[in-house]
């Protein structure tokens, strides 16, 4: 195994009712005035809204909110959420969404307490060193934010859609209440389950050295996500699926699948990245049309791997036997496995692989992602 | 899944030389002077108290030591470091060892800081509150310790071993350097697979509800222990295997092995601890004796759940298969299965009894282990 550092401070609360216990938590940690920040107002309809500000009512905790916030989150709203916090002098955010709400309310956090452009930080031209605590409510279980310190947030002005790394950024508190996931729709289970696969497979695939350990981890999670799935698009109201699912997903993404292994990159975030930059499309059906084509293209640097997933996730005996069977299984649930079958048409794709190219560079993965590879493996998926 | 609660602050520092920056991370907690806690002078021996040592110095950090802590520890032991502790005013405690010496470390470091008996956290009469930071080297994997919030530790006045837990018992800092554990003996290693299974099984049986994921992930760490002992008795110096071995030995008591679940206990231990309080035997060898003998009397309780371990561990069709298979594979490694293989004669028997049946309370779990059940299960064992 590689050395590593594993250091995961954010307090996970998991289970029913836990969003109702808010307040108390940003009490403990002297929380006075909050910006809480959400996306559609749905969260008032369906009284979730109500839940969370009576119990910050009653722990005298003073609420500023910021909704609105889109999937595929926009630097421009990061910049309204940074001027309501510094104008409000808040002391902490509290995301109440999924991971797009999350991503910005970092963002934010750290923005508040930066004099400059808090997109230096994405750029790489300045370090976080401090943010607001961060608190969340997480209604989506897809992008893993409730329990690492990463957010990813597309320049409107420039289509980049970039990311930002800092221990600050470990939320404090992260209520996870999968009862609150049973009404997100079918189409969004399915993105959700295809984002939490290519968390696993991005570190599994490219890895250089892989603990066989850690192969299986991530093999457990890879299975519980694809049988939770299937039971939650047969049942909505499975509530062991939906919690299983809810924390397979927190898992996949924790850091605890990235320990000990060398030389791990995000080709496939990579891509997507450029195709939801450019087209605004759901990441996690940007992730489906983007992992078969590339593990067809990829196969040929790690056939061990492949042969190995193919064996442990579908008991198929060769590795190309297995991205079939992914591709397969990603087409049943209903997650496009295809720029055609999301209805992208293909005289798209040229600007695609040019945002895609400055993502490679911006993974520091450029010297392999050419922009002949990136279209030869963007060919693979029209 | 039932509700929970996961919040494990510890930082890991895993792998080569590691051991070398101890004293950068003692100055970033702010510490001045140190308790440096150990077992044998082996470590005085072997270069690893010297290169302790100069990493402290290079950090001025002063030292004061305390060696000769035993397996099994002793609350004697721990009364002397709290004196040592107080009298010397240190800021922190640092155990150099295995799991003993953690766990002393970590009773000393909760009674530094209480006016009273630090027995008396052992007994429920006082709650922990506060505790000087910990820090420690690992070099033996086996308990966990290194990243948990428990500590156990035998009273040798009263033969109870008895333990605590609480959050200011989490260690700040975690150095985990496999190499450092690859002179340990051959029947070290194998108590210590035997301990880092019983981990495993304890709540993977006894939890009345159990999350599949949960299930899988354990399965994973238990497959990857029996993969790894087979492979280091046959080359000691198989650095990936050692790597492994102690990553999953970490991973079986940190928490996550045991969220989602309900009503788990720790039988296993109860009894064992009554063993090695009565026989002073090695903790994971007690362990061996114990767990073929519960699980042939326990699968009554969970026969759906013995099944599953039969299958996924040793791809066996019954229960009864997989139980006989553990303890022959406990045989082939060479940790005991019955008191007899270790020496231990029955006439003792009766005296551990008393002693399990005092613990069976004390681990909550008196309704169900009688005197008579604690019986008909060591006759198992014999």
């Amino acid at each position: 195994m590689e050395n590593f550092t594993f250091w995961n401070p954010t307090k996970v609360e998991f289970g029913r009712d836990k969003e109702k216990e808010i307040g108390k938590h940003l009490e403990e940690n002297g929380i006075k005035k909050v910006l809480l920040t959400y996306g559609s107002e749905r969260i008032k309809k369906d009284g979730l809204f109500d839940s969370v500000a009576a119990s910050l009512k009653a722990h005298n905790i003073h609420v500023v909110t910021l909704g609105g916030i889109v999937s595929n989150p926009l630097l421009s709203k990061v910049y309204e959420g940074i001027n309501v916090a510094k104008a409000q002098n808040v002391d902490a955010i509290l995301a109440v969404g999924g991971g797009s709400v999350l991503d910005s309310s970092k963002a934010i956090a750290a923005g508040t307490l930066y004099a400059g452009d808090v997109w230096d930080f994405f750029l790489g031209k300045a370090k976080i060193e401090k943010a607001l605590p961060i608190f969340d409510i997480i209604t989506l279980a897809a992008t893993g934010s409730e329990m690492n310190h990463g957010a990813v947030i597309t320049n409107d002005a420039t289509h980049q859609k970039y990311f930002i790394q800092a221990p600050a950024l470990f939320p404090k508190v992260s209520i996870i209440n999968p009862q609150l996931q049973s009404s997100v729709s079918k189409e969004y289970l399915v993105y959700s389950a295809s984002d939490v696969i290519a968390h696993c497979i991005e570190g599994y695939f490219t890895a250089t050295t892989h603990p066989v350990f850690v192969s299986k981890q991530i093999e457990a999670i890879i299975t519980t996500v694809m049988e939770t799935t299937e039971k939650l698009l047969k049942n909505p109201n499975d509530d062991e699926a939906r919690g299983e699912f809810a924390w397979a997903a927190t898992c996949a993404l924790n850091g605890l699948t990235h320990v000990g292994v060398a030389g791990i990159g995000f080709p496939n975030h990579m891509i997507e990245h450029a195709i939801s930059a450019m087209c605004n499309i759901p990441h996690g059906a940007g992730l489906s049309i983007v992992m078969p084509a590339w593990m067809k293209w990829y196969r040929q640097y790690n056939e061990a791997q492949f042969t190995r997933f193919a064996k442990t996730i579908f008991g198929l005996d060769n590795a190309q036997a297995g991205i079939d069977a992914l591709q397969a299984w990603f087409r049943k649930i209903g997650t496009p496995t295809s720029f055609s079958a999301y209805g992208i048409e293909e005289k798209r794709v040229p600007e695609i692989i040019d945002n895609a190219v400055d993502n490679a560079h911006y993974f520091g993965l450029g010297d392999m992602y050419t922009k002949e590879v990136i279209g030869e493996i963007l060919k693979k998926a029209l």
